[in-house]
Parts: structure tokens; sequence; C-alpha cells
């Protein structure tokens, strides 16, 4: 069975490790590094921040050449607002993971998470780099995984098997989250590998789209990181290629599917979260309406510590609503705790409605649906609740 | 002392009152009433929510004709959400103060605060009517001050003189504030009482100016309540008029910085705040692109969280600002916590500064600049942290 679950994080062609290189002060893995077998087609989304960390300029750069082999990436310093000398450090730290598994540096991509504005530690990155690139197997996954969280209270690996034209394939994912996190950014450090054929630019397509459907769509906090970043990594293995229509859509769907289950456990994960909330705003006159309204309600403090209270406080959705920059009636609105209507028409359904309201609230995971009645504009967004724990986590975070 | 102290917390030819009507639970006073006179010229700001409450509303219809000469306020309900009964409770309300102190109920104004979406317990107010009548005191708005409150710990009332021809006259201003608070909107409940003469249009254009300033620069939360009113009377009562621009002048001024002390007394009694936080964005292409920055940065839960804990971590600072939709260039940004400069150039000036800065953090109130230097654009907020106690009080709001 061991050997079944090790075999079950593994993509071919590919290998990973995790070590502790002494950059977190708690002595966890901080180091991990994922190399692919050959060269590998590489596509990548990034922060939309101006302010961006030096290992998301030179990853960006280098992503272009829609060739990689390598990824390289720390916790516990975001290498970022380091000016020149973090600019240097990035591009070394890529060199000494290139020197350690032998091949062109320019194939290594290279990402960072943690503080920001401390000097990266490249010393401790070089020094545990030969050890990493000793420890590197296939089923080095869950291990990579690891060495990348920060605040994560658990790994995020996820994987997924296909079959295209008769050539089964994988896509395998590691993630880290949990704070800084709104939608319509790359929202995290995510490093995918999968063994199918594919070219550069219909992999980057393949990956706006599935990020707009997933990854695009969670919020925690509605801060967004300088250093985020999604990478895929494409080796063509498994024989499976991607060119077709057909092709495309059965590797697509896996990956949204994959980023989908990412995208969960990024919330799920979320700090200090103990409320898991699928909101979707429909019947705005346009989805980007719709967007806006369910923004405004996804990062409102008033509702979020509700949901952390377990509190069925309608009003505070609704007043959310109202304030979102999108003209609507309130007096059409009808609002749904999974499926148990509160308001109709902009008004209270009464005490028996709120009753079974709070029996929903008490669960880990619900939907809020927000009805307008205006219009076929849609909009969800996977969100979550604001606890003591979050305040706590990030009043604490550098100490 | 006591007669003085009581005396400088009048308005000529304004009463007030406050009771306690049964609509809070706790049985803490929750009816309060302004009366003039005589009839006084009335100005108004209202909530931007598209969701506005009952009394917004009428009170909206109302202050349009200029003329007033009472204000009826609640707390512990915000009459929102509640449909055509909650409009006929609103009038019906203004009506039940109209009676009790005999003046015509088009000339009453009215206020509600508290939980949206239940209906106003008419009966209560009615019932509690002629008793609040027969308090009105000219040393009576203290208890108004009070009756307002919902999570405000103190009352927040505030006077200020001047003297304009050689006529003394005196503005008075009652609040309550704490949560559901961000600039750009009149932000709170504030009845400003003033014994100067002067017409509608110059109040309307004296308050619009004053709150700009003042009230609208203020941010707790990011949530802007379905209930935000902010009213002047004015009466005439002293014999000095405002109509020359010199006499407009010095009226505006002292208005001005009565709704800046009323706003700093508000963002320092927040729900939950232990830092007040004088937020300046300077060096922005426009003033605009600088409150943009000024807003994302205060709003920021990771900031927020971050001034709670003390923690100069100027990283999080730096990319609030990053992500609010203004192009920056990060090498240019300057940062300081009050006169202690923490970045220069987009980098961290070291752990002297550092340590500085921490014991800057250590205080109740203190300023952060962030200088972009790429041009003349200006803003100035008043913010303050995000505690463990902000969480706590909205998570059992309703409980």
């Amino acid at each position: 069975v061991e050997a079944d679950v090790r075999q079950s994080k593994q993509c071919a062609g590919f290998r990973a490790a995790g070590v502790a290189a002494g950059i977190k002060k708690n002595a966890a893995p901080d180091l991990g590094l994922i190399v692919s077998d050959g060269a590998a087609t590489v596509a990548a989304v990034f922060t939309r921040n101006c302010v961006q960390a030096a290992p998301v300029t030179i990853s960006r750069q280098r992503a272009t050449s829609g060739v990689g082999q390598a990824v390289i990436v720390n916790s516990g310093n975001a290498n970022c607002c380091t000016g020149e000398q973090g600019m240097r450090d990035a591009v070394a730290m890529a060199d000494a993971a290139a020197n350690a598994v032998g091949i062109d540096p320019e194939r290594v991509l290279v990402a960072s998470t943690g503080v920001i504005g401390e000097p990266l530690p490249l010393a401790k990155i070089q020094k545990a780099l030969p050890a990493l690139s000793d420890a590197l197997r296939q089923d080095g996954f869950e291990d990579f995984a690891e060495a990348i969280m920060t605040t994560d209270t658990v790994p995020k690996l996820v994987r997924r098997q296909g079959d295209i034209e008769g050539h089964p394939f994988t896509v395998l994912a590691a993630a880290k989250g949990a704070g800084m996190i709104r939608p319509d950014m790359a929202t995290m450090l995510c490093f995918v590998c999968t063994d199918v054929g594919i070219d550069a630019g219909l992999l980057q397509q393949c990956l706006h789209r599935a990020v707009d459907r997933t990854l695009n769509r969670i919020s925690i906090d509605g801060d967004t990181s300088t250093n985020d970043t999604v990478l895929v990594l494409a080796n063509g293995c498994s024989g499976a290629q991607v060119a077709t229509p057909s092709q495309l859509e059965a590797f697509q769907v896996l990956l949204c599917d994959l980023l989908g289950d990412i995208a969960h456990r990024l919330v799920k994960d979320g700090e200090g979260v103990t409320k898991v909330v699928d909101l979707t705003v429909a019947g705005a006159a346009s989805d980007t309406e719709a967007f806006q309204i369910a923004d405004a309600v996804a990062h409102s403090p008033l509702v979020k510590t509700a949901f952390f209270g377990q509190d069925a406080n309608w009003g505070r959705v609704i007043a959310a609503a109202g304030r979102a920059g999108v003209p609507l009636d309130p007096d059409r609105i009808d609002l749904y705790f999974n499926d148990v209507q509160m308001v109709r028409n902009g008004r209270g359904c009464g005490p028996r409605a709120e009753a079974l309201a709070t029996t929903v609230l008490q669960r880990p995971e619900f939907a809020v649906t927000i009805k307008l009645n205006q219009g076929d504009g849609r909009a969800t967004l996977l969100t979550c609740d604001f606890s003591v724990e979050y305040v706590k986590i990030n009043a604490d975070y550098r100490s």
C-alpha cells in the first residue's frame, strides 16, 4: 500500500525533493527542487502586483523561451524589495541548482516565498543544494510540497490521470497558499508537472484558461503577493500528445480539475480559516458586475467575521453587495445559504429561515447565493471566514 | 465646575435628550432626540451604498426642503431591508416625535442604526417618546450621544466656539461610529447643531467641504453602512450670520476642525482598535492615484494585522501599495514610520531603522508616510489596526 501511495504521487520523467536549508527559523524544510529528465515545455502566470520579487522577474524572462527543465523554490524569504542584490541572488540560486543537477542554468526557473525585504540567505541555499540534488526521487513531491509551505498547515499535492488516444498521462501539482490571496491574480506558488507533449503556446493558453476558472476565483484576505507564480512543465514522457482540439480538450479538462482541487485546498487551509464559502452572484446585468459584487462581499470583513461567528447575518451580505459600485435594486434581491432562502425581494424570510440558515453556517463548507434578478450575469468565488486565528497568525508573522 | 462642563456641551436654541426605549437587549439608552426652538436650516450627506435604510430615504427627501427642526434617532435596529413596512415605520417614528414636541412632522428628520433586516419596534419608540420629550434639556447632548451608540465604547460629543464680526457662535456634533466605516462615504451617524444663521445652499456646501476633508478620510474596516447620515441644523440663535466670504471662512474652518475631531474619535474608538494610524501617500502622479494607494494600504488585512502586532513589517505596506491598480516604480519608494525612515529606494534601511520603527509602532498613534517620488499627488487617510477584538466583536454582534 505504501508503494501504491508513493506511486500515486509521481509523474513520468520528473523527480523532486525538499530539504531544510536553515532559511526558516524553525529548522523546517525550506528548499525544494523539481527536475525533468529532459527539456520540458514551460508556461507560467505571475502576480500582477507592481511590486514583484526578484525571482518573479527572472522566471518571467526565462519562461518566455517556452523551455525549462527545473524549478528551485525556497520558503522563509521572499527575495522581494531586495534590489540589484536580490536579482543577483535569484540568478545565483538558479545557477547553484543547475550546477548540482548538471543542466543549463537558463533552463532553471526560480521562486521564493516568505518575508519581504530581507536579503536572501544565498550561502545557505548553495550549501544545501548538493544534498537536495542527491535527494531527488520520482516519489519526492511530498517532500517538495512540504518544503514550499509558509503558514500552510498541510502540504498541497494533487494528481490526476487521463488518457489521450490510448496514451495514459498524468498531471501533478504542488502548491502553497494560505494568505495574501485574492482573485484575478496568479495567487500563490503552484508548480504543475505533466508528462504530455505540447507546444509552449498551447500550454500557455491551457494554463490561462484553467487559472481563470480556478486559482483566480479564490479569495482569502484580498491581499496579493509580490511573489505569486504558477508554472507548468510538460516533458512529453508519457507519449501522449496535445495538439488537436480533442487532445487539447482532454488535457484542459484535467488541468482545470486539478487546479480546481488545488484552489479548494488553498482556501480550506487559508490562514485561520474555519469556513469555506462557495459564493455565487447570479442575475446581474453582466458577468463583470456579478464579479464586482462577489468581490465586495468576499472581502467584507463584516461578512467574513459573521461567517466565523456562524451568524446568518444576511444584512451584512446585502450591505456589502450594495457598496460594490454596481447599480442594483435592493428590493429584488434573493439570498440563499445552501438551499435555505433567507431573503426574498430584499426582505428577510423570518425566524424559521433564520434557524435553518444557522444550521447551514455551522457546517465547515456552505454556499451563499445572491440572486439580483436583473439579468443573466453570473460569477462564483471560493472564499472563507475571517477568524481570531487569522489576526493572531498575521500579527505575529515575523516574530 | 459641573455647571461649566454641562454649559460646555450646549448650543443656543437647541435641546437634546436620550432614553432607554427597550430596543437594545441590554436596557441601555437607545432613543435620542434633538430639537431646535425654531425652524433651522438643514444640510445633509448620506451613504452612497445602493442598499439604503428607510430612514435614509425619508431624511433625504425632507432635507431637500432645506428646513428642519428636530432629529429622532434610534440605535439597536437599522430599519434597513424592511421594505414598505420600514418606510411606514420611519415616518411613524418621526410623526411620534413631532407629536410629542408639538412641531410639523415634515420638519422632523430620522435616523436609525443597528442590526439590519429586523422590523423596527415602533411601539416601543412611540411609547418612549413622551418621556424623551420631557427629558429635553439644553445640556442633554451627552445623553443623546450615549443613546445613539452601538459598539462604540465612548460617546462622541464635541463642541467648538468661534466669533463672526463680534457675534460668538457655537458648533456642536454628536456622532456614533465604530465599524462599517470607509472613506469616500458619509460614514456614520453624525448630528451637528449650530446657532449661526445661514442659507441651505451655503450650509450644504460647507458640509460637503468639511466631510470631504474629515469624515470621508477615515477607514476602520472598509465596509460602508446602509444608514450613514451626517446632518447639520443651523438655527441662527446666536445672531452670527454666515453669508459673506469672510463669514463663510470663519464657519468653514470651525466646522472642519469639529468634524476632524469627530473623525479622530471615531477611528480611536473603532471596533477593537488599538492603533490609530495617520497614513499619507505623497509623490504620486496625482491626488487621485495617491488616494487609491492609501485606500489599498489602509484596507489591507495584512498591513492592519501587522499594526496590531506592533510589527514594522514594511514589506506588507509596499506589497499593498503595489496592488492598488496604479503604476508605480518600487525602486523609488521611500517609507517612514513617524520620522524613522524604513525604506529608501524600495529597499529596507536595516536593523537599526527597524529597531527604531518598532518603538514607534508600540505607541497608540503613529504616522506612516509612503513617498513614491513620482509626482506631486498626495492623500491622507486616518486608519487603524485590525485586532483579535475586532473579529470577536463582529462574530458575536447579533448574539
